[in-house]
């Protein structure tokens, strides 16, 4: 090949194999490299079986960068941590002053800052880049979200364009989130909020199935329904999806089968500290994350499930009269309720970020950006982009007009989905921390009093009142005493 | 002076020098020290009027140091991070070996680890002790939590012993915790324990007064009859005194002209990102830590009360009919039954970082020596350590026969005061969490193979099967597709 290749791609798991097949596929001839050479070529036998599509591979990394037009740039999708760092050791011997790296892997924001620095002192760009959609986004159209230099971001600009998930009426999802691990940051609450997204249609499913007595056939049908309206969305549609597929090594239905046990990968941990570092309340998104380190404790569940049972709690109450039709109505307009809290919570974690880190990110451009292509992506997010567009500086999405009226509509059903859960002695905490969050935000006055005065009795922490400016400490102790006496 | 004192105590606010008087209260002569000195000579003045304590002021480090008995023994009480390090640095230039060091604040315990490396380099040993109680518990019995050099504690245990809270019938609320920063670690969780018990008894006074209609007088007969049985507690009892104080400065009781905004120091959220670092659902904790954060958006609330009131959404329900002797006997039993769960979540907290990091701490004996002296002391305490002495592996306290017999009695109650909160618009953030919690905990199957059925869906994570070995991935995908055509 004596032309160069217009970019690079490092790490050929699933991730980068596709992501580098829908390069080529928009027309950008580009080079792949994997450090297991077997990966290289079996992407150029996909390439060739998926329309002879332009990717070059190469089985040592100098050949690789070199094949690559200047300045270059290199997308690496290998794992996160030590790997990248091996990988961006092994690329940049070969490189030149003002090639670029891009980091496309669910990479602690951190740690991109980090390599940012180290790569400027030797005059090279580097991206962090969120990269969401999986193996069918990568490599159709996903929603990226590159972070770090500006001008590294501004060169490859029109592969990126091209790239990411097209949306109608609202453009490709992609753009320039911000400086330094921005990027990574913004996919980072991005997977924070698809854990709370997933956790809300599980307890869906749970209230219809075990309240309701939904069959698999009845949940794919409801599902499928929801996703005409308000509902609208990818994790939707393969929820209906799911409940549609038989067991093909049994009788019955998949799902049935799959064990109650939730893998995690950093990215929902990593959320729920960040919050707790910058003072906000994500309850929603947390108790998604403490759900799935719970269901990992089948073994205790299962001896807890026997302690219980055997002295009647946690039977599901079945002689509740449920209709059926109401349920699922209760049910959709309590998620829907649900997911708004969450969504807020995630936008103004981005949004405290942003301002601890100066990175200027535009929380309406994110939801624009998450219309396609990532795994949150639903029609929904337009209601978000469009309520900071009326409003930049809006509070909390809970208090635009638009939610506040949805809200309202929504909240007879939702505490009537919550309270029928508690009384089933089914656990909803998805959505009934959502409904705490809900109801603490829009309350005047919290018993928020005592607790300061606690303080201020065992610690001296001091108060401040509500009639007088300043701040105060009361013998509580003393005066408690002299009036015992 | 020319008799050298028995130990050293460097940093004289509110806890150091009340913990230097009780010290010197039990007959070890003590000299003190003081960057800014007219904290030295307050302290001496105290010493005197307090019967003539033996404490011995020094105005600058190298007599203050000079001054004990060797090898030395100096606590620091100043604030966590630099200021440790600082008074490190000025008391360690006249240290010699063998000499200790213990950090009496409340540090992260990697700091503590970190300083142990860097003083075992130098000879000298080093504690990191977690000091619980408050004012009145530095100076006349507080709960101590020494981890670190054991040799060190050693050699001061029987200070320890006399100078920690004493509770009949089962000693002083002291013991050795463990290696590194264990105390440390042991003083963190307790105080996200502390913050659970506040949260919920708040929730239980909002419940009270604001559906019961409560009065001061009612919740302060109301605590202090609780405060006789198993809710007796430090905290029970001091929110009791709360509820009978007058305001000084105007008409009423002062709690109600307390401000709702409540503050903290940040061993709560390390306790939240630890539990989320460690795979532990600390739910009640984490509810806590996000009323705090709620409640310091004191004007976005005032705003937000606003929009939604307009709409007739969050009024009281006014017209539901509350008996309040059965309303008083509900909470009562869904504070404690949440309680079990809060204490549940730390203590599985302990266990897991005892565990991560070799630390083999003893659960049984952390609650015994919390049975006094600390914030969070409670007859309860003695129920958790009769749990661990009746099985030290108990997987959950709510497992244990007793606690498990305790919840099956409450849970009704727990239901209901749940859901009324729910229906008068209400959060009980911490109740509702808490019952989550137990719920999740003791259910056999969640819908959680729905979440990995989508996990494995878009992003090929496999997922187990209740009925086959092994690791399966299916192309739900391609399958839902073929089957829609």
């Amino acid at each position: 090949m004596a032309t160069p290749t217009r970019i690079g791609l490092a790490g050929l798991a699933v991730m980068g194999q596709n992501l580098a097949l829908n390069i080529a596929d928009k027309g950008f001839p580009i080079s792949i490299y994997n450090r297991t050479t077997s990966k290289v070529d079996e992407t150029i036998e996909r390439a060739k079986l998926e329309g002879n599509l332009p990717v070059y591979g190469f089985h040592d990394p100098e050949s690789f960068v070199n094949s690559i037009q200047k300045p270059r740039v290199i997308i690496m999708l290998v794992k996160a941590g030590a790997p990248v760092d091996q990988t961006i050791k092994t690329l940049s011997v070969y490189l030149e002053k003002g090639d670029c790296i891009i980091d496309g892997g669910n990479e602690w924001y951190e740690n991109t800052e980090r390599r940012q620095k180290a790569m400027a002192e030797l005059g090279l760009l580097y991206l962090g880049m969120g990269v969401s959609g999986g193996e069918e986004g990568a490599r159709h159209g996903p929603s990226l979200m590159p972070g770090g230099s500006f001008e590294a971001f501004k060169y490859i600009e029109d592969i990126l364009l091209k790239v990411a998930a097209q949306v109608p009426d609202s453009g490709p999802c992609v753009t320039y989130v911000g400086k330094g691990g921005s990027g990574n940051f913004v996919k980072m609450v991005h997977n924070g909020i698809e854990y709370g997204d997933m956790q809300l249609i599980a307890e869906a499913y749970d209230v219809l199935k075990s309240v309701g007595g939904l069959s698999n056939e009845e949940l794919h049908q409801v599902f499928s329904e929801w996703n005409k309206g308000e509902l609208l969305s990818f994790l939707i549609e393969i929820t209906a999806d799911i409940f549609g597929i038989k067991d093909d090594k049994g009788d019955g239905y998949l799902v049935d089968k799959v064990l109650d046990k939730t893998g995690m990968k950093g990215t929902g941990k990593w959320t729920v500290q960040q919050a707790a570092d910058l003072s906000i309340a994500a309850p929603t998104i947390a108790s998604s994350l403490d759900s799935r380190f719970l269901s990992g404790l089948k073994e205790e569940r299962v001896k807890a499930a026997k302690v219980f049972k055997s002295s009647g709690v946690g039977d599901i109450l079945t002689d509740q009269v449920v209709n059926k039709e109401k349920l699922i109505d209760d049910v959709r307009k309590a998620l829907y309720a649900s997911k708004i809290c969450s969504y807020a919570q995630g936008m103004n974690l981005i949004r405290a970020k942003s301002i601890e880190k100066g990175w200027e990110l535009q929380l309406g451009e994110l939801a624009r950006i998450w219309k396609g292509g990532c795994i949150i992506r639903a029609i929904f997010l337009d209601r978000i982009k469009k309520a900071y567009d009326r409003n930049p500086d809006l509070a909390n999405l809970l208090v635009d007009p638009e939610f506040a009226k949805e809200m309202i509509e929504r909240q007879s059903a939702w505490r009537r989905v919550v309270c029928l859960a508690i009384n089933s002695g089914i656990s909803t905490p998805g959505m009934s921390s959502s409904l705490a969050y809900f109801d603490t935000y829009r309350r005047e006055s919290l018993p928020a009093n005592l607790v300061q005065a606690q303080r201020d009795y065992f610690g001296a922490h001091t108060y401040e009142r509500i009639d007088i400016p300043g701040s105060f400490h009361t013998e509580w102790f003393k005066i408690a005493k002299q009036s015992k006496i």
